[in-house]
């Protein structure tokens, strides 16, 4: 009877998938796993909370506090060139530069019990499984895997807050799942503050893990049923230094003992399977408690069908996909769809079905009217992923600025969100570029809250004097070298938040504030210095610091960077910034120069995050600084330069192969760099409501807007040689400025290219 | 103007009090402070959650993983012997043999910050203050002290939720008063789970505080609000080990930051004050959040006024005291109410003033008509303190069974709780005493619930094989020595505790529950051996142990105790006990051996918990096994024994000076006996609604019951020599068999005792 359903299922969503293309066969998780991508080949529902995928090591994060090197490549617990695979964990950053997460590692097992994980050199020694990647598949929510050494097969699927798994078990009497909760990404040795697990009885295990790590203070809650009661189960503690453990001379805790707490738990279930019996779990998460993730899992799941849930979900992704339906070549469509498919994985919905999430301040909040989100890595996604979201996720995009407003009505420093993380901010990488989201969300039109009390959160972030060195940057105009080793690219990013807040006030007609931040959108010229045409870091007298290395990305004053890709980041004033560097001509020779010069081998020694891949000359495209460079020739009288320029950029960047990503997917913002530029535009500057044209990649795209409108790009003689734009008509009429309003493309339309090799 | 209102408040109060008796003046908290009694000198309110109390030292409970024996007598974090205060923190336990707690430390301090307690012997090193016993007053819900270091007079005072503090500083620019969030009792290196703070303005702090500690899982959440507001504050983390602590870099995170979080942090909170002036603090508690605690605090102390709320706690200890007035001399009168005091501390008020509490699950749920306890210290507490609150707290004792109801539920072992401990079951001592605790309550009339759910718990309990041998003690009806150490105790303790539950099913009409339990109420014999006269561990094979010492406490087969005393633990079946003895007048024999012995000088070395105080013979008061043996005599044909010999433990164990308890509190039941016996019965097996006569120590007694009526308890021809019972009339009726029923009390009426210095 259960087949019959499964397969009438399958028909009815064969005939939906019809009436929508099925795009889902163009996304290939495996893309970016190899070297640099960081992203994970698990299973996720889109903007979920769950990422169930498989981990392949386990290399902490420092030992004896001393930081290991080895781990950086582990962001996402996977690595495509490992041959192990030591369970499969429900939480992943994606494309992330440094990490956490990986609670609740699974794995299957049969034989003899291993309460250990082994090493790669040595997988029999411990529950880790050999694998090849010819029996591994990795869909957009679905996952499948071989485990060889114990002959299992493991498929992966996922709702937004369950991970369900599905194991094929061999005929055994001697079958254990083991639920590993000290594992996890970056882990150290006290990392894991605290574990709590009941065994409720027997197929429901319920309790939560607290750690602290990227995020200070993070509690994970879940619920765990299986499809079969286990026969038995047990744990070990491996913290020597925990002296209450209950009083032991009363119960064996080791062994069906149902009260389980302590830092570092290991568990096991043990099953009977017949040959080929399948064996389920379904694993809920939430922020707030126990008896929200049971509600979860009740609410998401209510049956034990896993074709079902892959199925739903995979339609789940196939609609969201569809928002945008290209045309192109068959590796350009993997290419464009892999991207919008990373760029639907995070921000993660953080909130259970009731409502409920945890705040900044701890303490347990109902999301009234909107869906609560975390995992804002801003430095990254303020570039090019809010702004697409603003024309294909504008519900979502809205709740992400609420979800940052309600972060900023929690916080005791009164901020808006730097990097949330869980119920915390990390305050990683540098800005306050929530701002930028914010004003850039409410200009287009997305944000549904209110305007004014969202411009107040702005300034009051903005106004943090207390905030790595936001006071000196407004008494002076600029941060003195002595105070901070990223003074200059925290001015550059300073003053182009603060244009936006500019933008967002006159928008609202606050006209103070408007007069008081388009003053500080200047303050980038202060770094400027016009004797070596580069900014460089300034000194508290007034002077520029004698060292100077424009080609060095340690000890100049950028973050993450150097000069030659920094200097270009005025984002909201190209004209001014030409000015400034002496004109148009050569201007136009420095971008020249980034895009063709060689640099040196220490360059690559010293610099982290990117690969010789990642770079085209000096331009650094593995990281996020130089994204809007490419396009700033629009601004110059060689506007052709910026589409041959991102046609090579997309052509040595993105390659539907495990290695495919040049640098980390960092949340979605690489990808979704590729989306905007291969249908022929970008939001150089968010905050305004103009995109800088390009050179589109793709045939013909269909953007297929949430109110119901289509905006359509066609593109007349396509082809690889033919990266420049003869001439572009928007609705008929001529567009010769190479930029297109946000408006024109919302109210929907249709914009057509004709293409050639030779530029005009 | 407040000044007018608080004298006004002030002399209502005097009339309020003027119409009970102002019995409050009886109570010394100072008695049993000193050395074994283990009691605090703070302040608390009746069943309060709050327990604010100076601690006088910092002894950890381990070092590297080791035991410190040094850590005992500071299980309330007072002894008087001491010379200097460290700090005053909330919460305490009254008269315990193992500890915790000591949560949230506060200490105002002068002059140069000092974020170190400094040493005893070396006061001025640190936050510490020297005080002396001349400028301390303790009363019930008020503590003074001054602190001679600084100058600073400290005052605190109670409501059930909120601690109240008041200093009176010098004058000064640099007073700083200390929150050491470290600091705790029983302390070791890793038990420090996590602690999260946020200063939300310059006069409001919150957070919380997580252990592992008695309670395994344990967290208090806090409010503190200052009456003025601090001009600046700081932390410092002395966790060398915290990797994540938030990007440093970006803010000094040790002063004015808002946001802690950590492991051991240490706060201080920076004023100037004039000559006298008072700063005051509310710090509020909750098992359950932030909000809780505000709003805790804003329900219980709306407002600054200190003396307000020290008036209207005494006042609600002394409507509590009134609950039996006496009349006695002017020492006894101090025994008694201290007395009365101690019982009334315990178990805790555990349920904010919304109704909502930590479950033994870690989750939150709400209390439906019932106010939730914790602190159940049953191994003590079943024999007198519970049988206590069964005439003068039934409506309490009601809500503590339907909470012991509550535990059950939650509880995924399917037990009642052994020792409930703030959300945790330390499952500490032996037994399943709350059977017995239930069984009375239901027994008595006092609890309003679901009885036969209630029994059913009770059922369910005692059938828990894997729980501490149970299983063999069904299977056999012994539980075999080798399994063991405590194999005699706990056979003795579940045979007592299945005789309450078969009384429980008797009442019920459910006949097979009470023939199960009512056979397994006889097992006591199993462990009787005629050949020595007392209870001796059998092994598996069904012989009993040969190596056997009645006198030693170790390796004999008995929980703190020794056969002498343990033999006499048949306390639901004195009869049966005595024939199988050997008769009544061997019994009383063994009796007058117990109560006459010298015991060796090795009995004392190798024994905890009493002193050579607590003990008379062989007997020992201050431990509870043989709490009521001295009641045995009524059983043979030499009542009049009982009663000398209750009078004198009457007079040796109870005192009215520092060093007056001649054993640990044990949470009210040391003094639980006390006011029983004061009063000339005893309730020899709680189960029975008989209670046993002894010898009356008072004047007269008033029990004004809370229904309304009083049973009244008037002693002719009473004086010290005057110790035994020349006659007794209860309502005019003559009573010849020393007991007396529980239905008696509590339908109201008077009993007469003649007093003589002849026995009968």
């Amino acid at each position: 009877m259960k087949r019959i359903v499964s397969i009438i299922t399958c028909l009815i969503s064969i005939v939906v998938f019809a009436q929508k293309k099925n795009l889902v066969q163009y996304v290939k998780p495996i893309i970016g796993t190899q070297r640099m991508g960081h992203v994970y080949p698990g299973a996720t529902s889109p903007f979920g909370m769950v990422q169930l995928s498989p981990d392949t090591d386990t290399i902490p994060y420092a030992v004896k506090g001393k930081y290991n090197p080895d781990v950086y490549k582990y962001c996402a617990g996977y690595q495509y060139d490992d041959k192990t695979i030591v369970g499969f964990s429900h939480t992943h950053f994606s494309g992330t530069g440094h990490s956490d997460l990986g609670d609740f590692q699974v794995m299957p097992t049969v034989g003899k019990l291993q309460l250990n994980p082994g090493t790669a050199d040595k997988p029999l020694s411990g529950f880790r499984s050999s694998f090849s990647h010819k029996n591994e598949v990795a869909e957009a929510g679905y996952y499948k895997v071989k485990l060889d050494d114990d002959n299992i097969l493991a498929e992966l699927t996922a709702t937004t807050r369950v991970g369900m798994h599905q194991y094929t078990f061999p005929k055994t009497n001697d079958a254990h799942i083991i639920l590993d909760l000290m594992a996890g990404i970056y882990n150290y040795e006290d990392k894991n503050v605290w574990t709590f697990v009941r065994v409720v009885n027997d197929t429901l295990v319920t309790g939560y893990k607290q750690n602290n790590g990227w995020g200070r203070t993070r509690t994970v809650y879940f619920a765990m049923s299986f499809s079969k009661p286990f026969k038995g189960y047990g744990q070990k503690n491996f913290d020597t230094k925990q002296i209450y453990r209950g009083f032991w001379r009363k119960f064996n805790q080791e062994q069906n003992f149902p009260e389980i707490a302590g830092k570092k738990i290991r568990m096991y279930f043990d099953f009977d399977t017949e040959e080929n019996e399948k064996v389920k779990i379904k694993f809920a998460l939430s922020p707030v408690s126990q008896k929200n993730a049971i509600e979860n899992m009740q609410n998401e799941i209510p049956h034990w069908d896993f074709e079902k849930v892959k199925l739903q979900t995979q339609e789940n992704w196939n609609n969201e996909l569809n928002k945008i339906v290209i045309d192109a070549s068959n590796d350009n469509k993997i290419n464009f769809y892999t991207a919008m498919y990373h760029a639907f994985i995070s921000p993660t919905t953080y909130m259970d079905t009731n409502g409920e999430y945890k705040g900044l301040d701890q303490e347990v909040h109902k999301a009234a009217g909107f869906t609560n989100y975390t995992t804002f890595s801003l430095w990254d996604t303020y570039r090019a992923l809010h702004p697409l979201f603003n024309l294909v996720q504008t519900n979502r995009n809205s709740d992400m600025v609420q979800s940052m407003i309600e972060h900023y009505n929690q916080s005791t420093l009164k901020m808006l969100p730097i990097w949330s993380h869980y119920a915390n901010d990390n305050w990683c990488m540098s800005g306050y570029h929530s701002v930028s989201v914010i004003a850039d969300a409410i200009i287009k039109g997305s944000y549904k809250g209110d305007a004014n009390k969202a411009l107040d959160a702005c300034v009051a972030t903005a106004r943090k004097r207390s905030y790595e060195n936001i006071g000196d940057y407004i008494d002076k105009g600029y941060i003195a070298a002595e105070k901070t080793d990223i003074s200059v690219s925290n001015t550059l990013e300073y003053s182009y938040d603060d244009w936006t807040i500019a933008q967002l006030a006159k928008k609202l007609n606050r006209q103070d504030i408007y007069n008081e931040f388009i003053k500080r959108a200047d303050h980038w010229k202060n770094n400027y210095d016009a004797s070596v045409g580069f900014m460089r870091p300034k000194l508290a007298d007034g002077t520029f610091k004698k060292e100077f290395d424009e080609l060095s990305t340690h000890g100049q004053g950028f973050i993450e960077g150097n000069s030659w890709n920094y200097s270009f980041f005025v984002p909201h004033n190209p004209t001014a910034l030409i000015d400034t560097m002496g004109g148009k001509s050569i201007f136009t020779k420095k971008l020249d120069n980034l895009f063709t010069m060689h640099l040196p081998d220490s360059f690559f020694a010293e610099t982290e995050d990117i690969t010789r891949d990642g770079i085209i000359g000096g331009y650094v495209h593995g990281n996020e600084p130089a994204h809007h460079v490419a396009y700033l020739y629009n601004w110059t009288n060689q506007p052709w330069k910026t589409q041959a320029q991102v046609r090579n950029i997309m052509k040595m960047q993105y390659k539907p192969t495990p290695d495919g990503l040049g640098g980390n997917d960092d949340c979605g913002q690489m990808s979704a760099w590729y989306i905007f530029s291969s249908m022929g535009f970008y939001p150089v500057a968010p905050g305004s409501s103009e995109y800088s044209i390009g050179s589109p990649l793709v045939n013909n795209a269909k953007i297929n807007l949430e109110n119901g409108k289509t905006f359509e790009i066609v593109v007349k003689n396509q082809s690889d040689k033919n990266v420049f734009v003869k001439s572009i008509t928007l609705n008929g009429k001529s567009v010769n400025n190479h930029s297109i309003d946000h408006s024109e493309i919302v109210k929907g339309g249709k914009m057509i290219f004709t293409m050639s090799n030779k530029h005009n």
